[in-house]
C-alpha cells in the first residue's frame, strides 16, 4: 500500500517531459499537477529549457535536489527506460507513464516495455501505464490528467478505466451529471500495476463508497472475482465491460491487447460476485449515483405516479421490459388516493393524476406507505418550483408583447410564492418519509443531466431522491438496484 | 380535406373560453393563437369579460360578427355540447376540443361525448379531441398549443400524438435536438377525427417529409396499415407504440381507452408495412432526423473511425448488438490507411487512429470509397473546431493563472486558424464525397443534443452528416436505416 500512498498522495512530485508547448501532453500534465493543493514540492524535468510555466527545471531526475515520492513520465517512448532507471537510482516509489508506443504496438514495443517493467521492479518502483492518461485524487486535488482543472467535484465514486481517451469521456459524462469523484486512474497497458491492484486499493479506500470501472479485459480474472465477492456486499461495484459481441472482443484485443474472453463467462462471474454490469457510460453513473444516495429497494414492485397518462404508459412499458413489476395497489392505497384525486383517475397503477400535478405529494404519501410497493417513480411534481417560475415568466412575457395588463406577473409571483412555501413543507415531510420507510423514490426531469448546479437537485439527492433525464433511465436504475438487493439477500 | 384545410390553415378563428387568468388553459391557448401570423381574424369568446388580453370578446360563437373557419374550445366539459351546437349553427368547419372530463372518464362522460360527436357530424363540423393539447402548423405559425411560442423551428417532421402531456415532452425533446417541425396534432380521445385521419392527411402533406407518431392504440388498425403500405416507400414513418408489455397495455387502456391490442400483431404489421418502430422519444427524433438528412445505407456493414480505442470497442459492441456488421476492410483500404496512420494502428475495423485525431479526414476518404462499407461512424474529428478553440482558451487560462508567458494564446490562435482553414477544405471535400458516394456518415459529440445553435452542426446536417450524443445512439439510427433500406428493396 506504500506505493499507492505515494501514487495518490505524494508529498513531492516530478514531471519528466514538462513543457511550455501548449499542444504537448507534457504541458497539460505539468499544469495539472502545478495547480494541485497538497503537493509540497513539484519539479519540472526538461533538459532543453530553464523554466516550465514559470518553475525552474532540472535536466533529469538524477539532478533533482531531493528524492521525490512520485514521477509522471511524459517523454517519447524510446526515452522511458532511461527515465525509469533514473527514478530507480533516486529511490522513487511510484511512477505513471503517459507515453504511448510501447506494449500496444507489437513485439518490439512489448520487448522494450518488458525491460522497463523489469528495471522498475528490480528497483522497487511501481508503474502505472504506459499508454495511459493519468490519475487523480480529489481528497488532495492531486491530478496528472491533462486539463485536470475541469472542475471535478469531490465525492465518493471511484473510477478505474482500462481506456485512456474513453476515460475522458467517462469523467466528463459524470461531471455533467453532477457526480462527485473520489479517485480515478487510467490503467493503460497495465505493464506493471494491473486493474486488480487498483481494484483492491479502492476496495479498502474510505473515500470510495462505490467503485465504477470501464473494463476491456481482465489480466487477473480470478483475483478480480475474489476481491469482488469480498467487497460487493458492502461496497457496490458497477462496470462497463466491452466485448459483449465478437466485434467488441476483436476491438478490445487490438486496443489494449486485452483478451476480452468469453462474454458468457464474464457475465456469469459478474452476477455471482454481485458486480453490476451496465451497457453504457450514462448508465454507469446513473446506477452509481443511485447506489450512493438511495436505499436498496426490497423488491421489484414499482409504483408510477404521473401527471399525464402518456408518461404512465411509457414508464410502465419500460419497467416491465426491464424486469420490474408494475405493482398492484392495496385497497387501502386506492381509498387514500380517492380522497385526493378526481373520480376519473384510473384507480390503478400507473397512478395518473389526470392533470392534477398539484396533488403529487398527497398522492405520494400512501404510495410510500403501501407494503405492496418497493419503490416509486414520480413523473413531474417534485422540486418543480424553478420550472414553474420560468413558465410564468415566459407566459407573462408572451402576454406583455400584446400589451396585456401588467398585473399578470404580480398575480403569478403571488401564486408561485404560496406554492413554494407549500413545497418546502412537503419536501420536509418527504425527507421524513424517506428516513422512515427507506424506499427509493426517483423522479424525472428532462434536464436532469444539466441540473447539477440547481440547488433543489442537490437537496433532493442528499435526501435520497434521484432525478433522471428519462423515465427509462429511472426504471433502469431501479432494475439494477433491485437485482443488487436480491444479491445482497442471497 | 376541406376540414383539414380549415384546421391547419384557418383564415378566421375563435377561442371559446379565452381567458385573462394566467393559470387557465384558455389564457394560454388564446395567447398562442394571438401570436400567430396568418390568421386574419381572431375572436376571444367569453361571456364574463369585455376584453381578453386586450382583444374585444363576444359572449358566444353565435354572436360573432362573421362565420369563422375554426374554433378552439377550452370550456368546462358540461359546456362543450352547447359550444358545438353554436359552432354548427354558424357553419364552422372544424373545432378542436381541449377540454378533458368526457369519454375518458367513464360511461356518463362517454355518453355526453357521443352526443357531442353526433351533433357535430350532423352539422358537418369535424372535431379534434376532446382531451387533447392542441395542434400547430409551422408553415403559417398557427398554434393552439399552450406556450406555443416556445420557438419551434420550421421543418419537415410531422408529429401525431395520442397523448397530450407526453406530446409536450416529445416536442421539447425534438426542439432541443434541433428538429424542425411541419405539423403537430394531439389527437386526444379521437371521438370524431381519428389518428388515421391525420395520418392520411400528413401522408399527402408536402411540408411533411417524415411522419413521427406516439401511438397508444389504433382505432382503425387496418386503415392505418393500408395507408402505411402506400406511403412508407416514399415517406418514412417512425413511431413509438406503447403496450410492449402487459403493464403498458393496461396503462394505455386506462389513459385514452385505447385498446393496445396484441403487441406481436402490431409489431408484425409495422414490419410488413415498413413502419419504423422505436422505444424512446429521443430515438424517435434521432431516426426521423437521420431519415430526413441522410441517404439510406445499402447494407449493414459499418466502418468505425475513432481517435481512441475505447470508443472503438464500445461502438463495435453497440453495432453488433444492434444487428449491424463491423465491416471487413478491403486490402486496398488498409493500404491507403497505412499511408496515413503510424504503423501501430490495428490494421482492422474499428480504425483506431491511435491518438492521431488530425488525420480523421485522410482516413475517412478510403473508408467512404470502400465497396465493402455501407456507412461510417466517426468518433471525433469532424467539425470539432469550435471545441478546439474552447480547449485552447481553457488551457491558456490555466497557464495564465500561473503567470505563464502570454504568448500561449497567440500560439494557440495561430494553430487554430490554420486548422480551421484546413477543416473548411476538408468539409468541402466531404460534402462532395457525400454527393458522390451517397453513404451515411454519422459522427458523435457528447453535446449533440445542445448544439442546435452551433453553425457547423447545421451545416453538417444540411450536408447529410448527422451528429449524435452517444456512439450507441448513432449505431441505433444506422441499424433502423439499414432495416428500412431492406424494406425498400423488398
Amino acid at each position: 500500500m506504500e506505493h499507492f500512498e505515494s501514487l495518490f498522495n505524494p508529498k513531492s512530485v516530478a514531471v519528466v517531459g514538462a513543457s511550455n508547448a501548449l499542444e504537448k501532453w507534457g504541458a497539460g500534465v505539468f499544469s495539472s499537477v502545478l495547480r494541485t493543493s497538497k503537493v509540497e514540492k513539484l519539479y519540472p524535468v526538461n533538459n532543453r529549457t530553464d523554466e516550465v510555466q514559470g518553475v525552474k527545471t532540472y535536466p533529469s531526475v538524477r539532478d533533482l535536489p531531493e528524492q521525490v515520492d512520485f514521477v509522471a513520465i511524459v517523454v517519447p517512448f524510446n526515452s522511458v527506460l532511461d527515465v525509469v532507471k533514473d527514478c530507480v537510482a533516486r529511490g522513487v516509489k511510484s511512477a505513471l507513464v503517459i507515453t504511448a508506443g510501447l506494449g500496444e504496438t507489437g513485439s518490439e514495443g512489448a520487448k522494450l516495455q518488458e525491460e522497463i517493467v523489469r528495471t522498475a521492479r528490480e528497483g522497487s518502483l511501481r508503474l502505472v501505464g504506459p499508454n495511459c492518461m493519468g490519475h487523480f485524487n480529489t481528497t488532495n486535488n492531486f491530478s496528472t490528467v491533462r486539463g485536470g482543472g475541469m472542475s471535478l467535484e469531490k465525492g465518493n465514486i471511484g473510477v478505474i478505466s482500462e481506456s485512456g481517451g474513453f476515460a475522458g469521456h467517462i469523467l466528463q459524462c459524470g461531471a455533467e451529471m453532477g457526480v462527485g469523484f473520489s479517485k480515478f486512474v487510467s490503467t493503460g497497458n497495465e505493464a506493471d500495476l494491473h486493474f486488480e491492484d487498483f481494484f483492491e486499493y479502492y476496495a479498502q479506500d474510505e473515500e470510495t463508497k462505490v467503485i465504477t470501472a470501464y473494463i476491456e479485459g481482465l489480466r487477473e480474472g480470478s483475483r478480480f472475482f475474489k476481491i469482488a465477492r469480498e467487497i460487493t456486499k458492502t461496497k457496490p461495484v458497477v462496470v462497463v465491460k466491452v466485448g459483449r459481441t465478437k466485434a467488441g472482443v476483436r476491438a478490445a484485443k487490438s486496443h489494449t491487447s486485452a483478451i476480452a474472453g468469453s462474454d458468457n463467462v464474464y457475465d456469469a462471474m459478474f452476477k455471482q460476485s454481485g458486480v453490476i454490469r451496465v451497457d453504457e457510460v450514462e448508465e454507469l453513473f446513473d446506477v452509481a449515483s443511485g447506489l450512493l444516495h438511495m436505499p436498496i429497494p426490497r423488491g421489484r414492485r414499482v409504483a408510477i405516479l404521473t401527471f399525464g397518462g402518456g408518461f404512465g404508459c411509457v414508464t410502465a412499458d419500460a419497467c416491465e421490459r426491464l424486469g420490474l413489476e408494475v405493482a398492484q395497489l392495496s385497497p387501502h392505497t386506492i381509498e387514500a388516493l380517492n380522497q385526493v384525486l378526481p373520480e376519473r383517475w384510473p384507480h390503478a397503477n400507473p397512478v395518473d393524476m389526470v392533470g392534477f400535478g398539484e396533488v403529487t405529494y398527497p398522492c405520494l404519501w400512501p404510495l410510500i406507505e403501501d407494503d405492496n410497493i418497493d419503490s416509486v417513480i414520480v413523473i413531474g411534481g417534485i422540486g418543480q418550483m424553478g420550472m414553474m417560475r420560468r413558465m410564468a415568466r415566459f407566459r407573462h412575457d408572451s402576454f406583455e408583447e400584446q400589451d396585456a395588463p401588467p398585473s399578470f406577473l404580480e398575480q403569478a409571483e403571488e401564486a408561485i410564492k404560496a406554492r413554494e412555501e407549500e413545497e418546502k413543507k412537503n419536501l420536509t415531510k418527504l425527507y421524513d418519509y424517506m428516513a422512515k420507510y427507506n424506499k427509493p423514490v426517483v423522479t424525472f426531469n428532462r434536464h436532469a443531466s444539466r441540473m447539477k448546479d440547481v440547488p433543489v437537485f442537490n437537496e433532493l439527492k442528499e435526501n435520497g431522491i434521484m432525478i433522471y433525464p428519462t423515465p427509462e433511465r429511472a426504471a433502469k436504475v431501479l432494475s439494477h438496484l433491485a437485482a443488487y438487493g436480491e444479491y445482497l439477500k442471497s
